[in-house]
C-alpha cells in the first residue's frame, strides 16, 4: 500500500530535504515521524518530488511512502483512519513540519517520477518601509528598489525548452536540459515582488540563479536581454548570482490524471534517470 | 526635536513592549539602539502608541523620542539624514525588530496621547490542511472548524462606548471604558480567518479576551448573543479564554491632523491619565 503525503515546512532550521546522519533534514524528521507512530520494524522509505536545499521552503511537497498494511497496526485503507495517522504524524513532527493530508496513493503514483510540473515561488522585498519581520523568515529584503516590469520581461525570454546549463551546477551524466513552463514576476498590493516559475523539473540551484539574474535586470545593471544570452552561453557566468535560499519557497507540484500515471512515470525516469530534481 | 518612529516586530521572542531589567523587551532593544546609534549622553527615553503584551507582534507601532539636535551627532532636520538614521538603527538592532520611517514629529505630537485609534489583527487557521509553517509564528492554529458568520454577528454586538470590564485585567484607578470602533470577522481566500478589532485604545489582553470569547461562538460552545451578555455582566467570565498572543498584531496606529494634535493630547490624557493603553 503506497501513502500520498502532502507536507509544508519552514526550511530554515533544515540542512534540506536529503538525509544526511548527524544533520536535521526534513526527510530525517519525516522518517523517524513515520516509523516511530507506524510503529515501523525497519525505517520508512519516503520519496520526494522536490528535494529542496538547505534553507528552502515547502508549502505543496508531496511525497510517498510504501507501507504495508499488515505490519502497520494503525494504518488503514478508510480515509478516517488515515486522518488519524496525519494528526498523529504531526503530533510527532516538529511545529516547522506539517503533514497536510495523507492518502492512498492511485495506482502508478511516484510522487517523483509522476510529477509533471513544480512550481516555485520567490518572494522579495525591495522597500526597506516596507520589510516586515513577521515573514522575516521567506521573503528575502533586497536593499534597492527592483524594476518588476523589466525582470518580468527577461524572465519571459527564458520560457521554453532549453538547455539551462547557465543557471545550473553542473553534475556528471545528469541532463540540464528542462522545459520551463512558465516565469513570471508580479509586485502585489502590499508591494511584495512575488516571482512565479514552473518547470517539469529543476536541477541543482537553478531557480535561485535564474532569481539572481532577474535581480540584475530589476536593478538595471543589465538590461532585460541579457537573461537569454546568459542562457546561449551554456555556462554559467559570474554576473548570476545566486540568491539566499530563504526567499525560496515550493508551492505546489501538479500530476497527471490516474490513467496517466504509469506512463508518466516509464517517460520521466527514462529521460532523467540519474538526475536530481530539484530546488 | 521630537521624532516619530515607525516599527515593526516579532514579538515571539521578546517578553512584551515595557523595558524590564534583565529581559529581552521592544522597548529595551529601541533604547539601547538609539542611544548607540546617537551617541547620546543619557539613555533615549521613547513612549510607544501600544504597550503590546509579551509574544504579541506589531506591523504598525508608533514611537516618539525626543533629541536634542546639539547633543546628537547624527540626527539632524533633514529628511536624508533620518533615513540615514533609520538605516543606521537597522543596522544595530536585531532582525526580529525593523525601523520602518523615521520622521521628525509635528507640534504637539505625542505618539501614546494624540493616538485617535488602535487596529489589531487576530489570525486564527481552523484547519489541520491549511497550517502553515512559514507563518506559524503569528497565526494561531486552531485544531476545530470556527463559523466565521457567527463569530462576526457575535463581534458587532461589542461595537460602541462600553464598559469593557468582562474582557480586561482590572487595574486599580485605572477605566476600562472604551469605544470600541469595529469588530469583524472575515475569511480569507487561503481560509484564514482574520478579526479586524478597531477603538481609541485596549486595556491589558483585552483583545485576546474578546477573540477567545468569539472562538466560543465560532465553535457552536455558545450563541451568537452570548458575547453581548458577557459585555453585561461586567466581570471576568471564567467561560471567556485569552487566547495565546501570537496571534495578535498591532497593524495600525492612526493621529488627527496636526493642527488638531494638540487638543487630542490634552483630551487623552486627562480622560485616560493613569491607564495602560495595551494590547
Amino acid at each position: 500500500m503506497r501513502l500520498r503525503i502532502d507536507l509544508a515546512y519552514d526550511g530554515g532550521d533544515f540542512r534540506g530535504w536529503a538525509a544526511q546522519p548527524g544533520l536535521r533534514t526534513v526527510q530525517g524528521e519525516l522518517t523517524t515521524a513515520l516509523t516511530t507512530v507506524l510503529r515501523l520494524p525497519e525505517e520508512a522509505q519516503v520519496t520526494c518530488a522536490g528535494r529542496t536545499d538547505s534553507g528552502v521552503h515547502a508549502r505543496g511537497q508531496v511525497v510517498h511512502v510504501d507501507v504495508d498494511p499488515e505490519v502497520s497496526k494503525t494504518a488503514a485503507r478508510q480515509v478516517t483512519q488515515l486522518e488519524v495517522l496525519a494528526r498523529r504524524l504531526n503530533g510527532f513532527l516538529p511545529r516547522d513540519v506539517r503533514v497536510r493530508r495523507v492518502t492512498e496513493a492511485p495506482a502508478g503514483f511516484d510522487a517523483r517520477f509522476a510529477a509533471l510540473w513544480r512550481r516555485y515561488a520567490y518572494r522579495i522585498v525591495d522597500d526597506p518601509a516596507r520589510v516586515d519581520p513577521l515573514t522575516r523568515n521567506h521573503v528575502l529584503s533586497w536593499p534597492r528598489a527592483l524594476d518588476v516590469a523589466a525582470m518580468d520581461q527577461a524572465a519571459g525570454t527564458l520560457v521554453g525548452l532549453h538547455d539551462f546549463a547557465a543557471f545550473c551546477k553542473k553534475r556528471e551524466g545528469a541532463t540540464t536540459i528542462r522545459t520551463l513552463l512558465d516565469f513570471g514576476w508580479t509586485r502585489a498590493e502590499d508591494g511584495m515582488l512575488v516571482g512565479h516559475v514552473r518547470a517539469d523539473a529543476f536541477c541543482h540551484s537553478m531557480v535561485r540563479a535564474l532569481v539572481g539574474c532577474m535581480i540584475a535586470v530589476g536593478e538595471g545593471r543589465k538590461e532585460a536581454g541579457w537573461a537569454a544570452e546568459i542562457l546561449t552561453g551554456l555556462r554559467r557566468d559570474p554576473n548570476v548570482v545566486v540568491v539566499p535560499a530563504h526567499g525560496l519557497t515550493l508551492e505546489e507540484v501538479a500530476y497527471p490524471e490516474d490513467a496517466a500515471l504509469a506512463a508518466r512515470v516509464e517517460l520521466t525516469s527514462a529521460r532523467r534517470s540519474g538526475t536530481e530534481v530539484e530546488g
